[in-house]
């Protein structure tokens, strides 16, 4: 059997929802749906969940309500009204909309997480009405009632085990399940959301506990590219990678899903297939576990990101030092700030931080707490840091790669301030100037890729 | 003035000493003198230094002495013999070797220090000794007597700082200072030697102290090459190079003197010209500060070293677990191993480790530790390790150099186990197997240098 998650944008407007049921008509393997809340239908268009925030917001400020519970519903409803299923069949879900205001909360961030999940849980509501309305056999399936247990924390739950026995436990008919997204059930019967990529993780959840030969993500994108659109013209499609590939390409950049959110997935070993509702009958790309994998391409992708900053130190016979590295990462630990990469020469250390974590007034004090506590003899604070990852487990082992990567940045005057191999043997990672990545990426790709 | 060095090969023999004088007469500003202990002849013949431990080793374990007492005097007797000075004026040298057995020391530890300084003590006199013989106005210079003091530690001596204004408070006039290497005098005047450098490291004090313009060290090489001989043919003599160049080059095994002991010439800012006693007509090398320097080549010089071994760590979502490297530093710094660098990928994490500190139960020890305790979903000791360096200021801001570095490895199908730029911005370091690394660096020296 399939899990089949579809995204927001998949399931933002009746006629979405229309490719999505025709999808699910084409393949009698695909049994669990997940759905997100309903997405933007064109650009200036305002998503679901970001009126149920504004919802949560008003009810805390105990502002008037009215319009924005008449919005939210109106979402649905259009759906509802492009099937021709009658408004009164939408009576559960217009009422929980107008009700969850004067439900009571054990603080205001579960009354975030309940508001936000709806957007989720009235989706996969709608789904299954429509889907019976259609003369197809389908059910709602709640996560408090099977038992999708995740830990107490309103915002950023954790699954819980014994939510594996329980979704093991259910069985599975010629019954379409549809499950909402996003959120579970805390052992007290609050709903909590995952901090993270949303519905993505909820699917590679029950695809780990119905043991699903595939889990299909549903998105709005023919495949997952060997580079970004917006940097290189008309990318290579990449058919299938491996889970690691996905993961390293993640980390500079690549947003396809958050990696986090497929992890339980992994743990099973499912095949994840990435595809386009409005392209289904495209192939997509196929996220697969390293055992058997045959890679298509020395190169699986090329990334790039931003987010980085970096602080080069120097100090003479710093390396003779035991410990200077061990007081570095004492003080790091005291702010509370994790570093990426630590790059060092003979007498030189330069830390690579995500810059999200920090705030100037951050770095200052840093600086000054590394200054005072290890006395460099030079040291610098680099804002303008970008990493770029060149990944493919047909690199393993394969000599003269590297120069492959290296010789177009050199022929085309780019300079290189980082490169770090040796750990990882799937990727190359490279820092750059910012104003350099692109040009970078757009290069290296074109080395492997044309 | 210039402070000059000359080693154990330069003082071997009545014949070394003669070109050493010869030296000495050419240059008026050579006006300090660091001896070394007599050092071989030829291949198969035994060092002072190493007669002077066989000595100190008979001592403690009260056994016959008067063959190796006879063997260490011979030494002496025989370069003042070349010169035809009387055996008698030796007599508080040959007096100093018998009765060296009979003194009283703290303990072993000084007991040996004390035997091996004799080495370059007694040489310095003899010195001394034969310039006034050759009508040379020159005076032996005894540690002890204007103040060179070190650290109360017999075989691991550090200078002490109030030894610099002992040594400025010395007159220089047209009499040479002939100066034993290797040790100084304890606070309560005991002998306490170097670990390591020797002579070198007495030189830079001396060159400090004396604010010297230059410090001149003598040995039995035309110049530092940009290779090791014994890999590359007629390797390239460098005729200038930067302290921190050779600091990185003595890294990867460059071994004409240990880094750490020309500091106090680096602190000082003096300028070091390693020459050779045999060819003193060569310009040899010269080390000088950074600044101002202009490098005749884009790189430098090219070494590698196989001292050294790394740990291989995989565990997935490593880059997100705050601590996860401090608790590894953590454990290190329980068995008190450093770590020489620490390359990183998203998940994965090698260390590498200079061998010598390790036994191989140690590595037993230390990898049971770390697995029990970050738990690593995959882990590997890698023994067959070599670090190459290519080093050159020249590399400073220079696109493309890495590429020329690493071009000629692919062509030639070595493999690179590790790339690591960032940190050192005139030096990139490589790892690859002990095998490759000899071929590595003929191939990089020949893609500079041919």
């Amino acid at each position: 059997m399939k899990v089949v998650k579809f995204g927001g944008s998949s399931l933002a407007s009746g006629q979405q929802f229309e490719k999505v049921i025709n999808i699910l008509r084409q393949d009698q393997n695909r049994k669990v749906i997940v759905t997100s809340a309903p997405g933007k239908r064109e650009e200036t268009d305002t998503k679901v969940t970001d009126l149920l925030i504004n919802y949560a917001t008003l009810t805390i400020e105990t502002k008037p309500t009215n319009i924005v519970t008449e919005q939210l519903f109106n979402r649905y409803l259009e759906i509802a009204n492009h099937f021709g299923l009658e408004e009164d069949k939408l009576q559960t879900i217009k009422e929980k909309i107008e009700n969850l205001q004067y439900e009571k909360f054990e603080n205001n961030d579960y009354l975030m997480a309940s508001f936000k999940a709806h957007g989720e849980r009235l989706n996969a509501k709608l789904m299954a009405l429509i889907l019976n309305h259609l003369g197809i056999r389908a059910r709602f399936l709640d996560p408090e009632k099977f038992g999708f247990y995740v830990s107490d924390s309103a915002n950023n739950a954790q699954v819980l085990d014994e939510t594996y026995a329980n979704i093991e436990a259910l069985n599975l008919t010629d019954e379409l399940l549809i499950v909402p997204g996003f959120f579970g059930i805390t052992k007290d019967h609050k709903i909590a959301t995952f901090s993270r990529g949303g519905s993505d993780i909820t699917g590679a959840i029950l695809s780990k506990g119905f043991h699903a030969s595939c889990y299909e993500n549903f998105t709005d994108v023919d495949a997952i590219y060997a580079a970004n659109p917006n940097t290189v013209k008309n990318p290579y499609a990449i058919t299938k990678m491996t889970y690691r590939e996905l993961r390293e390409l993640s980390y500079a950049g690549f947003s396809v899903f958050h990696d986090e959110a497929i992890i339980p997935a992994i743990e099973a070993n499912i095949t994840i297939n990435v595809k386009n509702t409005n392209h289904s009958e495209l192939p997509g790309t196929l996220i697969v576990p390293e055992a058997n994998f045959e890679p298509e391409n020395l190169v699986t992708g090329v990334a790039s990101s931003d987010r980085f900053a970096a602080l080069y130190l120097h100090r003479y016979l710093l390396n003779k030092e035991v410990g200077f590295t061990l007081k570095l990462l004492e003080i790091l630990y005291r702010y509370n700030v994790s570093y990426e990469h630590m790059p060092s020469g003979i007498d030189d250390l330069t830390i690579i931080f995500d810059k999200s974590q920090l705030t100037n007034f951050k770095i200052k004090q840093l600086c000054q707490d590394i200054k005072a506590t290890l006395q460099p003899d030079e040291m610098q604070w680099i804002n303008d840091y970008a990493i770029i990852m060149v990944v493919g487990e047909g690199m393993r082992d394969n000599i003269g790669v590297l120069d492959r990567v290296i010789s177009p940045l050199a022929q085309n005057n780019i300079g290189i301030h980082m490169i770090n191999q040796g750990a990882s043997r799937i990727s190359v990672m490279l820092g750059t100037r910012q104003a350099d990545a692109n040009l970078a990426i757009e290069h290296i790709y074109h080395n492997f890729f044309s």
